[in-house]
């Protein structure tokens, strides 16, 4: 189904442009590490600012970061936005985001060439972007650049946010000349396709997962607070342990997700600092994370009640103080039916099979579809095997999810006057 | 009991001294932040140096940082040797190590006052030693400068060690003038006081603690191996969390303290490394120490037995690797009957109620005792609290303990030809 439109679009020319951008912060296990606003994140942002201009688009970066590609095919009309995010974990496969930004970058650029061919007729213009920090592993929180667009985070807020060195996102972006001004881009939808991170396209064997909502989610940040005494000589029963208490939060959040049967419930502590964390004196602090998520709210709350329990319990038994803070929660979100729609038209007029299905992890895609309708598709990923070097889609599926996109984005394109995008987003200044 | 014996001793003079001593590097709670090798630690030295020097003592640095003040009253003979260290943890207290330093210099001045007053006759000279990084918790191992002295440890091992940030010890003695030559120093016998990091002498109301010898102990690093995953999207079932190994293990290493009757069993994880430490990613690897120390080197050997194979378990049945590498172990170690019968003398002759203990924690007398007869005291500790700012001790209990070391020194310095050090030990050299 890959054939030349005029874009000088084949599945070949994807997967060679695609490879060389994995070069960026390779691994030697085959992954990347180009975390967001590092030398490595420049690198693959100048080899994406070098793509889009030298296919006619316009580029430009706002105050926070986001990199756009802008194609005006109908003056003062809405852009039809695609795109993902080009930032990794410090260890991560290759697909994870970058796919999405240059699955966009190849859309619009087909879809663009429609335009001058006559074979596809514009009522919006067409723009890509590569959102900055959407991993948040440097600098929290994740879904950075897309928060900020979408008037969900202060964008001066955002620069002061410092990684664990002390440096800010403002000298961490200027030190890659990454940080713009205001780009006038009043946006009509929005459109990303990522690999999936779960196993339930592999198993179905459908290649394009259409997602219709997000699962909700809690995600705390919690403080055990005990005090420090000797390793050796302090009695047992004297000792106020924080790293035994935040131990036992750790196990009760696994098995937090065997209690509930009723929905899946998935949970995790990946992220814990120990103070002083010394071999020789008892931790007198611990801070980590503690996330929950589940499709059914009434789940979440249920264990969000119980790991409560668990923690008053830790207080009393062990002398601990427990600090728990909400640092964010949603329930479940939707997309736009109507890009629901669209999507699932597309597969089948290209005959690829497709389902429904839910996100488990946030996306860049959960910020735009707060402002604007959108669109997002999911490739299947081998195994699941996500935030891992290992992480691998088959050549064959990356290009089918190309296919689709490019579908989604003409559609998106030609709307009537009376297409989705009835309201267009306009981000205050980012500058 | 504190009179003035020729040496300008008062009771007024050593807690001044002290609380001068303890400026240096001061924490807002009270405590001292002296870590080895460090500026503060350095300065800290100096202060120990003019001390020692503006009483006669002459100043020497070895090789590996041991600061000595030797005074020489019997020209050839062998040395009793008396100290600690004035290192300390990251914020700790102000009396760890550093009350046996200056202890010692007290109670070396004033023997000397009394050899010059005619009261004392000595056998043997004196020396005061700070030894170098007893803590261990900037570079390890602890107790190196003794370990070094007495042979156990390499020393240009030992210089090579690095700290977090890379910096070896050779390099962070270097910037505080920390490293000279060989010392000349054949040592009969050793003597030091420590608080004792317990709450025995408070609860008995004993003054003083006559060590009679050390806990066995048993100490491991150990490494979970899992697979990075995302915290969000992977299957619970999937998961291969190795913090969520690492909490099994210091729930298990806590619930081992409870379940051995026969003889107390202090368990200890306080150091836990998590990699990649992110918020977004399941856990491939964390590093952790686990100590278990008790009187009854049996009562360690079921515990490692029952921690193996909850180890064994965890790996089974969580898809994870567990690796338990032993890298201190030493059994019950027993100090010279001699030298707890002249302790036990002066506490007698002095008035001073003291009883027979064990100590749990380390310290570099352990080492010593290893090479030459050794005398070890306590004194007692508030509350048992220790690496610890609010660790304390009763200046009443401070004082008691100086005489009662100066009674010790007094002892070995003035004992016959056939005294406890027929066999003085003459450090390699660590230049
Ligand atoms: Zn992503
Ligand atoms: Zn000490």
């Amino acid at each position: 189904m890959s054939h030349d439109d005029g874009s000088g679009w084949s599945a070949a020319a994807f997967l060679r442009d695609f490879a060389q951008l994995s070069t960026i912060g390779a691994t030697p296990r085959g992954g990347v590490d180009r975390e967001a606003a590092t030398v490595r994140d420049g690198m693959a942002r100048a080899w994406l600012g070098g793509w889009l201009a030298s296919r006619g688009f316009a580029v430009a970066v706002d105050g926070i970061g986001n990199q756009f590609g802008l194609l005006d095919l109908v003056p003062g009309a809405p852009y039809v936005l695609a795109g993902s995010h080009l930032d990794s974990q410090p260890t991560a496969g290759r697909l994870d985001g970058a796919y999405g930004v240059v699955a966009a970058a190849f859309a619009a650029h087909r879809v663009a060439a429609g335009a001058r061919a006559g074979t596809v007729r514009p009522t919006r213009n067409l723009a890509v972007v590569n959102w900055f920090n959407e991993e948040g592993s440097r600098f929290g929180p994740s879904m950075m650049g897309s928060a900020v667009f979408t008037g969900r985070l202060d964008a001066d807020e955002a620069l002061r946010t410092t990684d664990p060195a002390g440096v800010t996102v403002r000298d961490a972006l200027d030190g890659i000349d990454g940080r713009g001004g205001p780009v006038p881009l009043p946006v009509g939808s929005y459109a990303e396709i990522h690999i999936e991170q779960g196993r339930e396209l592999e198993e179905t064997g459908d290649r394009i997962g259409v997602v219709t909502g997000t699962w909700a989610a809690r995600k705390f940040r919690f403080r055990v607070l005990g005090e420090q005494s000797h390793t050796g000589s302090t009695r047992m029963a004297d000792r106020r342990d924080a790293l035994l208490g935040a131990s036992l939060l750790v196990v009760e959040a696994r098995s937090l997700a065997d209690r509930f049967a009723e929905a899946p419930l998935h949970t995790a502590v990946s992220q814990l600092d120990v103070r002083p964390n010394s071999p020789v004196v008892v931790a007198a602090e611990v801070r980590a994370n503690l996330d929950l998520r589940s499709p059914d709210p009434a789940v979440l709350d249920a264990a969000v009640h119980r790991l409560r329990d668990v923690a008053a319990r830790v207080e009393a038994e062990r002398g601990l103080r427990v600090e728990l803070e909400l640092t964010h929660s949603w329930d479940r979100d939707d997309y736009t039916p109507e890009c629901v729609a669209v999507s699932e038209r597309v597969c089948a007029e290209l005959g690829v099979p497709a389902r429904r299905m839910l996100t488990v992890a946030g996306h860049d895609s959960t910020n735009m579809a707060k402002v604007v309708p959108t669109a997002m598709l999911f490739v299947p990923s081998r195994e699941g095997i996500s935030h891992n070097e290992r992480e691998d889609t088959a050549p064959d599926d990356l290009v089918t999810g190309v296919d689709v996109l490019t579908g989604v984005v003409r559609e998106l394109v030609t709307a009537p006057g009376s297409g989705p995008d009835r309201q267009p987003w306009t981000p205050a200044s980012t500058g």
